[in-house]
């Protein structure tokens, strides 16, 4: 286990019209330094942010100037509230909405991840996003180089949440690529960040598809090489969903579990980017006891650098069409009220004591399950749904007979 | 012919960054005054201005205040400089980009002409845009009811900028729908907008797709049956220029052609909505005859009330990835200077009078070489392109016949 202290943050969703706000950006700046601020009291200390690539960039050639001064102002504001900041870039996708611009689709249908146009456009973004964050701080915050001890500022720029989605073979309108074009996609953004803003920790996100899906081309071993951290984003709908009753027991352990697969596949420094409570899976008394075990599982894990929960604020009932469980994963309601999440969440921060959990490298991983050569198990890794191929089964049997639940609640 | 006067107007396209600016409306205001005034200068008395829907309507219940504000404003500074304005709502289409709101898209991929929930969120929009725009006089414009005489306002709602094409066989994301979807359709959101706006002149459009395409689930029964004009969007590039050569005399008579073929499916009262000069099809030099043979053959029409020329101004080439015709259809350049095209336009009108051709109804109608019975030439008309049918040619040939180039010049 690290000796630095772990970080909590969370995702910041706007409490008035969602990521819509950005199209009216005096309007949802108005609330940002309360917002901010009430998030920083919960003992959080780093939010990410996610500006819509379609108003960014609504043309190939045309980054709206007025746009990137948006997201610096919504930083800064941040980290006025003592809060550090992580930018992700191409949204891309968010809460099942996409927002691709029109330049990449119909009529100009092209390939965002191996189009040489496309890519230059998306360069071009880096760039000048960098560009307008580059007179922020840099923060103290794992994976950024050289920042003052104790600074708040700018942890780096995300791709964009979770855009490898697009790829997916399960996508509507998929962006097909092989893994080698995902490589060289990946290998070209992170070199534009890299030099648009060195310090930087600059990241990837995907959902746990690129774990459970043999045929998605982006790939574990792509999680863990690109990127200052490997991040995660674990989300029990997808596959324990399906099978488990509400507040199933074993829920708490899945982000833990998608550590161990990380680490299994050689990741190192680590960010659980996502994380949340969505319902009717986590019911509204069933929250405690999830944000503990989650938290709890997650804090003892070896190199996990920082903990982001999804999100600050509910989605307003007043917007249609979102999946129902995004309209209740907010720690505060859209007026800003703090919700039992939320007071979960800050009471597992308040009594945190790092290093108090016991540490359990070694026994939990699946390591000591299924063996050290990453190869020989990669078949029952990525073969399909964690729950059909018993993975997460005999790694919580694994962690049960080690009482693992009791020992850091 | 008409006594009434036939009116010339334009399609507003923003010299700085095109339909993109509504997302910085107060940049785009500085260049508004400025721009309508010099539309006015060349005799052209109305507008037709295009909202982005995505932009209007990000979310299926949140329609912004402000953008209705945005639209509104630049109606209102459009009649302020003697233009008449009309709205089209749901943009949808606008050379060559498709701008659907993400709440339809991908994930939440919904048919916009057929799924209910969609449909009501259309309505909510055409009520609420009706309503920002219900204080705005009344335009004194063909198909406008109880207007004061001379009165310069709004002329209505037009539904969307070609909306159909999303219908279209060819287009490739198709909204698939049956001729009667299209015709509930169509009828609910004329029954919304002449509910919200009862004295305004309200309108659909479609490409030449509707006439050639006999699958094509919107119909020229359709194009004569709803709105209060027939309107018709003359592009010589579909057909015509696939196999004719620049400059080819024929192109000045496409526009009029359709005019026929509309009147020969029961076309009343009609409004060229849309008709333009593509390079490389006319080419610089070949300007001048094409906008004075257009407009000449035209203004001889019985019952067309209205030409509105696509467009005021030209796409800046800062812009990328348009198809290269779009960068120079404007009357305008991105500067604001008059283009040849601009100037060939206003001597037109300059030297128009009203009455002055001779009226060509009877003898140049489709009637004259198909018979009148609709139903039994429905099948050559609609069988496929007018060129391969030989519709064009021998319409054509007909007009050479009574030296038709010849009259009206």
């Amino acid at each position: 286990m690290t000796s630095r202290p772990l970080r909590f943050g969370v995702n910041y969703t706007p409490r008035t019209n969602w990521f819509h706000s950005w199209l009216d950006y005096r309007e949802l700046r108005e609330n940002l330094r309360a917002d901010f601020r009430a998030i920083a009291s919960l003992g959080l200390d780093h939010v990410r942010i996610f500006p819509l690539w379609a108003i960014m960039q609504p043309n190939r050639t045309l980054i709206r100037p007025q746009a990137l001064a948006d997201v610096a102002d919504m930083a800064t504001l941040a980290i006025d509230e003592g809060l550090d900041v992580c930018v992700d870039v191409f949204q891309g996708h968010l809460s099942s909405y996409d927002f691709l611009p029109s330049w990449v689709l119909s009529w100009h249908q092209s390939n965002i991840f191996s189009n040489p146009q496309v890519i230059s456009g998306q360069r071009e973004l880096i760039k000048r996003l960098a560009q307008a964050l580059s007179s922020l701080p840099q923060a103290d915050f794992p994976g950024v180089k050289n920042a003052r001890p104790g600074e708040k500022g700018l942890i780096g720029l995300s791709l964009g949440n979770e855009i490898g989605q697009f790829a997916a073979s399960r996508h509507p309108l998929r962006h097909e690529i092989t893994v080698e074009e995902s490589e060289a996609w990946l290998k070209q953004m992170f070199d534009t960040t890299r030099e648009a803003l060195p310090q930087g920790c600059h990241t990837h996100s995907y959902d746990d598809d690129l774990f459970f899906d043999p045929a998605h081309p982006f790939t574990p071993l792509q999680a863990v090489k690109y990127g200052d951290l490997t991040t995660i984003h674990s989300w029990i709908f997808g596959h324990l969903g399906r099978r488990l009753p509400a507040d199933d027991p074993s829920y708490g352990f899945f982000a833990r579990f998608l550590v161990e697969l990380a680490r299994s596949w050689g990741a190192k420094d680590m960010w659980m980017q996502e994380v949340g409570a969505p319902s009717p899976w986590i019911s509204e008394t069933g929250g405690r006891r999830f944000v503990t075990d989650t938290l709890s599982s997650l804090a003892s894990a070896p190199s996990l650098r920082a903990i982001t929960w999804w999100c600050s604020h509910n989605v307003s009932e007043d917007l249609a069409d979102f999946p129902q469980l995004e309209y209740s994963l907010g720690l505060f309601d859209t007026k800003g009220q703090l919700r039992c999440l939320g007071a979960d969440l800050r009471d597992f921060i308040s009594d945190y004591v790092p290093g108090e959990c016991i540490p359990l490298g070694a026994p939990v991983s699946l390591s000591a399950n299924f063996g050290t050569d990453f190869t020989q198990i990669a078949e029952v890794r990525r073969a399909s749904s964690p729950v059909k191929s018993g993975l997460f089964e005999a790694w919580l049997d694994q962690r049960v007979d080690n009482n693992f639940a009791s020992i850091c609640l």
